[in-house]
């Protein structure tokens, strides 16, 4: 399958470098609005370099894969669906939640399959915690738990177009409670603080939050972020179950543990999501089949909608 | 120093074995409707058995200890104070706020010691982590996360009687909670559902909740309970600093690891808080001094409103 | 039970303290050559003071424990066989296999119960493991590996008499093999070195040591001592099996764990056999019966018999 | 730099997979006695199929990796040293030390890179644990111990021919031994059973094996192998330093834990150490320079000496 590469910047790169590793995919054109950013990952993939437009309408490219800005997702998302391509974008899909469900319309009436970069769920942990809970091992889902904590806050211009931490960062556990709760939520409530950096909070944002969720069979979801972890990137997942628990730890840089006089030591948790000790598989992706009536019914209630009232 | 046990139930014989260990205080009395209870610790403690009156006025008493029914609390607080007893009374102290708050002003005009069965704080590990963050080890505290899970819920005839989960179960926690933020919650939020035991939602109670407080200069705590974990008594404590973070993990009944082809498990946490193998003064208590102005100013946000908006 | 109690030093006092924690045993006399240290315990113990002799003789007393030096165990043993005592007497029992083994005669010809201070078969760790062992958890016994450190060297007067490091600290590693072996072993090989402390080579004994016994079926344990640890008094043992494998961790000090950017610190060891935190009941002990000829055949390969050889 | 492989069996596969993850090498030729086999490898590298002796002679080839049976390995070493190319060897060199030193001449006459298969030294919690070692994180070393074990027994065919348990598993640790002692070892004790598999005892290998070491300073080194472990690929090393100690433990299949009735239960260890989620670099290599002189006089106490005691 050959793809074209929307977006030649940070995050596009890690996904040439993961389309990379796989046998069946290739890059076969790249676009950016920066030529030099362009040429120099078309020179690394052997790829053409194209206007975003002549790529999604090239007969060459089966999918687009979409790392741009979040402002330009909406129009490319469309175009790609008029071009009948298969689409990958990134998160998150847009700003507006009516925007979105607009896109997913697009997306149905296309028949496209589209797919949006909710990683976690591929982290092998995570991952097994989900099909363990499918398999019954723990009973009915009870309460599930999410520590998230990044290793430090990004830098205030990319904040001040982030769509502000619900979006840009608890999103991925929002994703992860729908994920292991096998119910959509039907209340939201949520805090917010700026603590770590107090521009943070002069630019609107907050760099601390906490989400609880509530389910209609009344199960429980309780989420807390802090852009700061001194001790690594912190991916925490519990889930409580009517018979028993599951839950994940951290990936730690190794498993050398040293005992002295103030104890026993381990190593810090792995730094980011993109560490080169990562199994390059965690942050892979695959094609998803055209979205069912069932997915349709449940989208008003849109991951996008969380965390809007804090 | 004299003691006066007022109540020979359940709580009021674990506080009899607390103060059987401690050298400088005694029982020397007893009180309890039930003659034979009362006669029974008596015994064991070579104590005198006296009607509860009595033994508030008996000059051999220098405190009491109150392990009756909660609706008893009250009456028993103001009459110790008349009599300028020390007083250590059991959680929850009464159902009412209102109630609570006299009781508080009653202590202070009266000036006698006072002190309620918060026997966590007590817990080496968490008043571990509550001593590193008082020395500073972890900057300041951002986020409090609270589990607690019990290891079976109580009978449907004590749950008739508990106040709720709120009041019974989660008060230690909401206990905790404001002694690790280092300041007073000024938000509430709680949800509860009934997933444990459709009988417990019958009788009017909820038997699993989540809990978030804010302080007003933003930090967060999230607590969740549930009144069943397969796996013992779960109770730990996570705390997000400004620098770094400190969490307890359960004391689990042994050291032993068995691998196998399943993998390396290790065995449940130790089963209740007077387990024979924990250390007995994580049970102990002593007499705090006469309640401050300031945390007599502090009182209107007492422990008992939380948990009343479920 | 009344317990008459010879040598009222430290492990007097251990063991003085251990009694105090049973209810159906006493003290019922004490003697030591010093009559301060006697009168002290007797004043704490509500016991009588005696000249060993008399002790030894008293009908108020049913059994004697034997916590004076080494080199008197054997008259002390003697003496009590014939006044038909039971007797447990502390390790090492004698310097000489052969002084053991007419202790042993002594023993069987008298018929009373006897019982040395192998307390580590009574750690609940340890003893699940034989425990779980026995009930085939495991299969057959293959590999045993024991890893023991002593916080820091007794002092250089202690070495001086102790009957150096395999007498006086492995001799309960040497136990715990033949507890967990489930066979004698039939081969022996130890290496002993002065790395801790110059003076302690000075003194003709050794710091850091090492045996590997094997067994008639070929079951192997290999053994490791240091008479220091900066981390705490360190205990572990691993059993491999022909089905799985059990090992025992320390006990912790806490279980709260600090993330920064060093890593994760959990608290050091518990400090030592007698810390304040270990349930009494580990040091507790009882009286066997009577050995049998079965025993009595295994005795000429005696524990005391190890580490003769380096 | 060009590669010729000889040998395109099970362990010239896995080199060949490491190579072609590193960008500055390739495969230019292969060589087996199997034409079919060469041929399918040499399909997958897109190397030539050459002769041994053509692809040694080949200038096309810098250095050559040898993964042939091990009683070739002699010829091939010296056929390579004579044609000046850098060399790597699949351990063991040969099942006669005197064979190997042999070798170790021709090198040095030669004056060529020369390394042999000791990856475990490019574990990264093995190497970290020395390079921590060497910064004297832990003072002077005083015992390492080593577990190792197989999940399961090779093949009896494969035993046949392996060299038996210490040259052709345990020469692993022997090496890990030396690059953690600092310290060449002075004494060696080696027991073994056959205790996992009667054939591999009738075959006269064992399956069970116990080696202490004993370097001149009085370091010691116990070592334990296994053939067989339920729970995975057992490696697990710790050194006990004058001031601290380090340990490794066992990569998990991943870090979810299940609580239960019985306990919590972690995965077990990954499978085997070309487990596709261990990182490609622990398996890689690099041409070590010429040996110096220091090293050649300490080659008479070869690695391969060990063992051959037993």
């Amino acid at each position: 399958m050959k793809i074209g590469l929307l977006g030649c910047g940070r995050i596009g790169r890690v996904h040439a470098r993961s389309v990379g590793q796989l046998d069946s995919v290739a890059i076969a054109a790249v676009a950016d609005t920066s030529a030099a950013s362009a040429q120099e990952l078309a020179g690394e993939t052997d790829a053409q370099v194209m206007s975003a437009a002549a790529l999604i309408a090239s007969p060459e490219v089966d999918a687009v894969l979409i790392g741009t800005p979040t402002n330009t997702h909406y129009d490319l998302i469309h175009a790609a669906c008029k071009a009948r391509k298969a689409i990958f974008c990134e998160k998150p899909i847009d700003m507006s939640a009516d925007r979105i469900r607009d896109c997913v319309w697009a997306v149905e009436d296309a028949g496209v399959p589209f797919m949006t970069a909710f990683n976690r769920r591929f982290d092998p942990n995570f991952s097994q915690i989900q099909s363990r809970i499918t398999r019954g091992e723990i009973g009915s889902v009870e309460i599930v738990t999410i520590l998230s904590r990044d290793p430090a806050p990004p830098s205030l211009e990319y904040i001040a177009t982030s769509g502000g931490l619900f979006r840009d960062m608890m999103i991925h556990d929002l994703d992860m409670a729908r994920f292991l709760l096998g119910e959509e939520p039907t209340s939201v409530f949520a805090v917010g603080s700026s603590l770590v950096d107090p521009e943070i909070g002069n630019a609107g944002d907050i760099d601390t939050g906490a989400v609880t969720l509530t389910t209609a069979t009344g199960k429980i979801c309780q989420i807390s972020n802090s852009r700061r972890a001194t001790y690594g990137y912190d991916q925490r997942i519990e889930v409580h179950g009517s018979k028993d628990m599951l839950r994940a730890e951290n990936v730690l840089e190794n498993t050398v543990e040293m005992a002295s006089a103030s104890g026993f030591r381990k190593a810090p948790a792995q730094h980011f999501f993109w560490s080169a000790t990562r199994p390059p598989t965690a942050l892979g992706w695959r094609i998803l089949p055209k979205p069912s009536q069932a997915v349709r019914n449940r989208l008003p209630i849109s991951t996008m909608d969380y965390g809007l009232k804090c």
